[in-house]
């Protein structure tokens, strides 16, 4: 097993000061083979880690990489080479271990491995990602320096330009650096880099998917997978549905969906979901909704917290349309549901 | 009457592989007369249903059509002239009768029938579309065959260029096509092509349309029209609220909603609803609720399903604040009430 | 003090028959100061209000500005010599009072009054906007008129460019314009030109703000800010959540969001909050929604209508989630409660 937990090998953008605004890796690696990094090493300073490549270094890391009998040493080999004749700024990225990004090429080493499905969320460190990345202005000329965008602005103006402003963000949209296989995603816009998009998954125009949270499988997606939420093979989110991410509402809690469970349109819940779970449509569930649990035979087994039933199996959340009443009816029978409980907690 | 469904005269976009990605009518015709056609199919095989067109055919086309005397045939003569000037891919479309796709530019065809209000929703056979259609990332540079798009995209940054991927998505956005006169549509990301949007409606940001779906006449849209909903003249959808689809969630009921109703903001309905209608902002409607039906002095008439005053006039459904319970009222009395239930059922 | 209300020096873009469809004021002025009013009508017309700007004209206003000895007026002397330069069709506009917009420059100015945060919403007269404004179909090759749409997105086509029409409107996105300092804005298709963002704001990507409305300061924007609706500082709108604007379903009431104040995911308001609030999850209020106000010791004080407690502060917004009823705690006793809504009234 490698030593080495990730390398970037790609290219990437500079404001004026030469600071890198964002990163591009093609083919990015986790675990990289001892070969590999040792070979990178020869030709670059010994601890590097975010190493500015220029046309020389490309040149050489393509020479000794091409050296190794591997396909993924050939693929690292041709990079390198593209990027020495492209005359763009490149970028190497070794990550020793699984610790928190410090600079930008970092960062989007991490958030690529996500969105390539390298890693699952939860499994890369990212620990003070927001402070390390810069708030840049996302546009139809590729990604601007904030304070270089007004005078952009002007001249593309004056120039009879079109400068479109597509995103004020510290994130980028994931498409315009990964596409995995196997998933349709209508607008792009609501999928940021670091995603982690299932095969077999359908984004629709409502849904949204935030960095280090996304689907394991096939999953219809309408409603908003917030971040560090993820959602297992099967299940779907209606329209406009919302989960409680722990950035925002969710606090301790970190939400996710089993399998094959549904979350109802413009629905929301604030626990956990195990499998085979549905969420009425237009039901909102917090962790701390008081709810009357039903047994199999309808009957009231007690009333309780929803947060007691985080990550419980076959269960349907509704709100009873006579008394108003948020009701959790069950398949299992009164005391089967009782031992399931005691489990729980 | 011609005894042809329509036809399509337009270019279209190529993968690698000479396969359509896409293709493009500026004036598709439905009906076509009888002359136009075997005029058409006087150059072309006589049984020519999705015939790609070089150059000559191109120049062929526009001499037999330009000598009808019809604008609509000198519009078609036309622009088969541009199409052989501009050396791009061009592609004639003829659909004998009203059945499913079975290519791509026929299904473009049927796409642009809706969207220029050439049919209505549900007028226009779809079966099969979705297998018909190939998943295809829509870019800054124009639709890309997804098995192409890595490439695509790491080219595009070793040249310092954008590619933006936009959409990956077997429907493009409408306006990219066809925009319809007399309307507004905030965010076109939302809307796909083979919408139906009628004259006067406004599509608010977070509206949005599905193909074979839409609005008939003036309407405030800022909510979400799933695949298979109509919305009568004088309509409203209050913002981020729910229609269920026929693909998703609605089964086998048709949901649509008639004249001068409102669904109020985060609301949602799972049942069609008829004329002079009201949904309560934030009260969702499914098929299978249960709700008290208030007659027009506010009695209460009976407990029933939702389902039951699917596509009945005059209602407003709304969740009483202070009880909980759903409710239905009328201005009918009770006595008319059960009548129209009669009827109905 | 200036006795003129505002002035903008910038360009725009015609349609085919000389016609605004847009303009662009890189450093708009509210209250200008009289020398540098007075050097530009020494070289314009004197009544000019909205007056384009030919090559002369703008060597002869950078000329006059640059005499005068303010940072102000320097600016405005470098926009003008830049104008000239470019060719492209300068506009100036003088506003002498705070009347609605009249011409298609005076509009823009005044959203960009907005957006620049010179004023804010509710400050400047907009009467009469809608019908000022053109509808534009705002594409990758700048704003087009709707009229000459179609042939644009032919040619584009048959000369195998990309022409992406990304919203028919008659609002830009205001991105295109301004970005003000310290903002995030995930989707800036969602925030249209004439906001107001505060200082240090996200707006995450299921955020929306509409013209005249917007932030005052710090807040996390994931639901809906509807025309003339303000939040103050401190305040947090969950995903999803709607506010009624002044355009539709608000009637005349004008909502507003004190500070520190809460709307929870996929909830909604239909009065406006005061400080501290916290509107639960999934829960819309409208003004005519019949509650139950509690004290701080839980006990029933009465029940009201939520619109006699519009603009109060600390309220909790909750159902109950045992009996389905709307309820409103507070932290006050029932007789300070009693006190309040006396004042209120």
């Amino acid at each position: 097993m490698s030593v080495y937990y990730a390398l970037g090998l790609g290219l990437g953008t500079h404001n004026r000061h030469q600071q890198w605004l964002d990163s591009f890796y093609p083919t990015p690696l986790l675990s990289p083979s001892a070969d590999l990094v040792a070979a990178c090493l020869s030709v670059l300073p010994a601890d590097a880690s975010s190493q500015p490549l220029d046309k020389t270094q490309c040149e050489q890391l393509a020479g000794v990489l091409a050296e190794i009998d591997s396909p993924e040493a050939k693929r690292q080999a041709a990079i390198a080479r593209q990027i020495a004749s492209s005359g763009r700024p490149g970028v190497f990225v070794l990550l020793r271990d699984n610790s928190g990004p410090k600079t930008v090429p970092e960062a989007y080493l991490k958030l690529h491995l996500l969105s390539h499905r390298l890693v699952k969320p939860h499994q890369t460190a990212l620990e003070g990602i927001f402070g390390v990345l810069p708030n840049i202005a996302w546009t139809s000329q590729g990604p601007i320096d904030l304070a270089e965008l007004p005078e952009r602005q002007w001249q593309a103006r004056l120039a009879g330009q079109v400068l479109s402003v597509d995103s004020v963000d510290k994130f980028p949209k994931m498409t315009d650096y990964v596409v995995p296989t196997g998933v349709r995603i209508a607008d792009t816009a609501r999928v940021r880099l670091g995603a982690y998009i299932g095969e077999g998954t359908t984004i629709m125009h409502e849904g949204f998917v935030n960095f280090n949270a996304g689907t394991l499988g096939i999953s219809m997606v309408e409603g908003r997978i917030s971040s560090g939420v993820v959602v297992g093979e099967g299940s779907d989110l209606g329209g406009g549905c919302s989960t409680m991410g722990t950035l925002s509402g969710g606090g301790n809690i970190v939400i996710s969906v089993g399998q094959k469970s549904l979350i109802g349109a413009n629905a929301g819940i604030g626990i956990p979901l195990g499998d085979r779970c549905t969420v009425e449509s237009g039901l909102y569930i917090t962790a701390g909704t008081k709810l009357a649990l039903l047994d199999d035979n309808n009957q009231l087994v007690k009333h309780l917290k929803a947060r007691e039933l985080a990550g419980m199996s076959d269960l349907l959340f509704r709100r009873n349309s006579l008394t108003g009443a948020v009701e959790c009816k069950t398949n299992k029978s009164a005391v089967a549901l009782n031992q399931a409980l005691h489990i729980n907690q």
